[in-house]
C-alpha cells in the first residue's frame, strides 16, 4: 500500500459522494433542543403577536379622535378602563374613549394607536392630549413578528439559545431534529495507555481521543470511545466491524507506513469499497485518509496531534455538517487578522499548509501570531485560537499581510 | 423612583467596583474540565517530551558518522536494534551503529539525529546513507514542547477541547478551576405563564428565562430558575431574599415605570446599597439597571426580548467574565463585515444603539444584514448571528460601511 497524495477538494468530494446517510429524526421539546439540528422547515402555526399589542405604557386611543389637537387646543378622552399584560381586554373603545394599556398588553378593539403616559395629562377620569397622534403609533400589529404560515426556521438550522425562547412563544411543544450521529473513536497503537502515570514508563497517553470526542460533541455528534486498539490486524479488524454499528468511525494513529501501521489493511478487510484516499496534500496531515464501508465513513486520522486535528477539520468536520444537511465547511466562523510574523514553507510545495495562530485584539484590529512547532507538539494547538490555511505553491506569507483565521467551535 | 440614564461604561464600572466575588476553587480531572475556567497558573511538572523522540519512521544515528557521505561514497552503519513508540530503548548507539526508530518513539542514547526510512538502503543488517545528516535532524528534543517549570496555561484560561488532551500528556490528574457561579433567574410578572398553551388565554409565555439560562450555562455559569414571580412587592422581596444564597440574581421584566413594576423597590428593601443604576444609555435596553446587595449583583433585565438580551450582554456577561478573573468584555469574538442596508437612528441621540444582524459570507467577505423590528419582536434576535454597536450621536450608518459584528457564545 503506498501513499498517493490527493487534493483536499477532490478528497472531500470523493468522501461525500461515497457516504450515504439516512439520519433518523427525533422529536424534542424546544427546551431540550439546544445545539440540535432542525430536520424540518418550521412554519408558524399562528400570527405573532396574536393580537395588536402596545409597545409602551400609555393610553390606547382612536387616532382620528386627536384630529386638530395641539398645545393650544388639547382634546379630552374618557378613560374607559385598564388592560394589563397577560389578559384580554374586556371592553371596546368607542369615539371619545381611551384605555390605559401597559407595555406588552393587548389593545382593545376599536383603538388603533397608543399615546405614551408621559405625553398626556390625567384629570377626573379623563386624559388630555395636545397633539395629533398618527394611526398605529407605538402599536405592534398582530402578525408583525411572524405571520401565520411563514417560515420560522429552516431545515438544517443549528438551534441556538434565542431559538429556544422563540419557539416557546408559538406554543410549539415538539420539533423534529436529526438524531445525533454516533461516532466511534478508536485510538490505534500498542504504545498507547489510558493510565496517566504510564508516561513514566515510556508509554504515550491516549489524549487525542478525548480532544476529538469533545469536538464531536460540541458540533452535534455523540462520541463513543471504543478503547485503545492494539497494533494487531485481527484486533483492528474486529473493532472496526464492531464500529460499523455506529454512523461513522474515526481511527487515530497507525496511518503512516511503519511496520505496525495496519489500519488501512484492516479497513479493506471489513468491506467495500474500503480505503478511498490515503494521503492528503495537506501539511501537517499528509498521511491522513479515509475509507467507506456500507456507506459509512471511516476516517484515518494520523497520530501526531497537529495532523490529527487538521485532518479532523478538513475531512470529518465537513462530513459531520453534511450529515446534518448543512454546507460542508471546515470552519464555523472566520476572522480577518494581520499576520504578526513571517510564515515560510520550503517543503511540500504543492500542498496546502495549516498554520495555527493565536488571535490578539488591539484597537479595532485582530492580529494573528503564528505558533511554531513540529506536528507532535501539543503547545501549538494548545495556545492557538484558530488556523490559517495557506494555498499550495505559496512559499511565504509576510508579516503584516491580511489572513483569515478559521475558528472551530470547541477549539 | 425615576429613571436616570447612565453611560454604559460608567454603569459597568459602578457594577464591577461594587460587587465582591470570592469564588471557591474546585479540583476537577482534565477530562471533566471542558469549558471550566482555570483558577491557577498551571506549571509544567516535567519536560515534554520526557526524552528526545523521532519525528519520522527511520534510523537513529550519530550525525558525525555521516561526515563525507555522498551519492558516490555512501557510508554504512550497522543496525543494532529497533525502538517502537511506547517503550524505552534497551541499548545505546555507538560509533558506526544505527537503530530503527518509529515515529514518536524515543531515540536511544548515543544517537542524535534521524534519517528517514525512504532515504536509506537496507542490506545485510546494515544501512547505507548517501548524504551528510545534520545533527538533530527530525529529532524532537526533550523539553522542546514544554520545559519543566514553564507555564502551560494561565489562570483565567477557558478550557477548550485541545487543553484536555494537552493536560493528560503531562500526567496531570487534577486541576484547580473556579466554582461555576450559581445564578438565580427570576422572571417577574403576573402576565407570565410556563404553560405553553396559555398564550391562547392572552398570557405571555416565560421564554426569556430559558434563553438567559442557556447563555449563562454556555459561558461558564450555572442557572437556577426560581419560577415565575407574581407582581407583588412581598413576593418579589421574598424571592430576592431567597436568591441571595446564590452568587448573582437576574430579574427579567418589571423594570419600567408602570404601576406594577416593583422590582426596584423590592431590591432596595432587601439590603444595601440596593439599586445603583436604573436606566442605561443603550437602545434597546434603556430601562435596564442593577443593584448590589451583600456584594452580589442583582441584574434588572427588561422584559422586551431585545432589551433583555442587550442588557444581559452589556451588564451580566462582562460581570460573569469578571467573576472568572477575565477581561469584562461584551463579546466573545468580533467579525468585520460590510453593512448591507442603511441604519438610521432618530431618537435617543446620546444613546448607543444595538443593531442585530445576520452574517453572510461571500467570496472572502462577510456581509451584515440588519434585522429590523421593535424591541419585543422575537424574530430579530432569532434570525441574527450577532450585533453591531453604534456609538452615541451617530444618526446614520450607510450601506457598504465596515462594521464590527460582535458574537456571543450560545447566540
Amino acid at each position: 500500500m503506498s501513499i498517493k497524495f490527493e487534493n483536499l477538494d477532490s478528497a472531500l468530494k470523493k468522501l461525500l459522494s461515497n457516504v450515504s446517510f439516512y439520519p433518523e429524526i427525533e422529536e424534542v421539546e424546544p427546551l431540550n433542543s439546544y445545539k440540535r439540528v432542525l430536520a424540518e422547515d418550521l412554519i408558524s402555526p399562528i400570527d405573532l403577536p396574536i393580537r395588536d399589542i402596545s409597545h409602551v405604557d400609555g393610553f390606547a386611543i382612536r387616532a382620528e379622535d386627536t384630529k386638530g389637537a395641539s398645545k393650544e387646543r388639547s382634546i379630552s378622552l374618557k378613560i374607559k378602563g385598564k388592560v394589563w399584560a397577560g389578559e384580554f381586554p374586556s371592553f371596546t373603545i368607542k369615539k371619545g374613549e381611551a384605555a390605559k394599556v401597559f407595555t406588552g398588553a393587548y389593545i382593545p378593539d376599536g383603538a388603533d394607536s397608543m399615546v405614551m403616559l408621559e405625553e398626556v395629562i390625567q384629570r377626573d377620569g379623563k386624559i388630555l392630549i395636545s397633539r395629533e397622534v398618527k394611526r398605529g403609533e407605538e402599536v405592534i400589529l398582530k402578525g408583525s413578528d411572524f405571520k401565520k404560515g411563514s417560515l420560522i426556521l429552516e431545515k438544517g438550522s443549528f438551534i441556538k439559545a434565542q431559538h429556544i425562547g422563540m419557539l416557546m412563544n408559538f406554543g410549539i411543544k415538539r420539533i423534529k431534529v436529526f438524531r445525533r450521529p454516533k461516532i466511534a473513536i478508536m485510538p490505534v497503537g500498542s504504545e498507547l495507555s489510558d493510565n496517566l502515570e504510564d508516561f513514566e514508563k515510556g508509554k504515550i497517553i491516549d489524549s487525542h481521543s478525548w480532544i476529538i470526542a469533545k469536538l464531536i460533541e460540541e458540533n452535534g455528534g455523540e462520541a463513543i470511545h471504543m478503547g485503545i486498539v492494539e497494533d494487531d490486524l485481527n484486533n483492528i479488524h474486529k473493532k472496526l466491524k464492531e464500529g460499523l454499528k455506529y454512523d461513522m468511525i474515526m481511527t487515530i494513529g497507525g496511518s503512516s507506513l511503519g511496520e505496525k501501521d495496519l489500519v488501512h489493511k484492516a479497513i479493506n478487510s471489513i468491506g467495500k469499497p474500503g480505503v478511498l484516499v490515503h494521503g492528503l496534500k495537506l501539511q501537517p496531515g499528509r498521511v491522513a485518509g479515509f475509507g467507506v464501508v456500507d456507506g459509512k465513513p471511516i476516517f484515518i486520522l494520523p497520530g501526531l496531534i497537529q495532523s490529527t486535528i487538521n485532518s479532523f477539520i478538513f475531512l470529518a468536520y465537513p462530513c459531520l455538517q453534511y450529515y446534518f444537511n448543512r454546507e460542508p465547511k471546515s470552519y464555523s466562523i472566520r476572522v480577518k487578522a494581520q499576520l504578526e510574523e513571517d510564515l515560510k514553507f520550503k517543503r511540500y510545495r504543492d500542498f496546502k499548509k495549516v498554520s495555527w495562530v493565536k488571535l490578539n485584539y488591539r484597537e479595532g484590529n485582530y492580529y494573528a501570531k503564528p505558533i511554531f512547532g513540529m506536528s507532535p507538539m501539543t503547545h501549538v494547538i494548545g495556545r492557538a485560537d484558530g488556523y490559517v490555511l495557506i494555498e499550495a505553491y505559496i512559499e511565504e506569507v509576510k508579516r503584516g499581510e491580511e489572513v483569515f483565521v478559521n475558528l472551530i467551535d470547541g477549539l
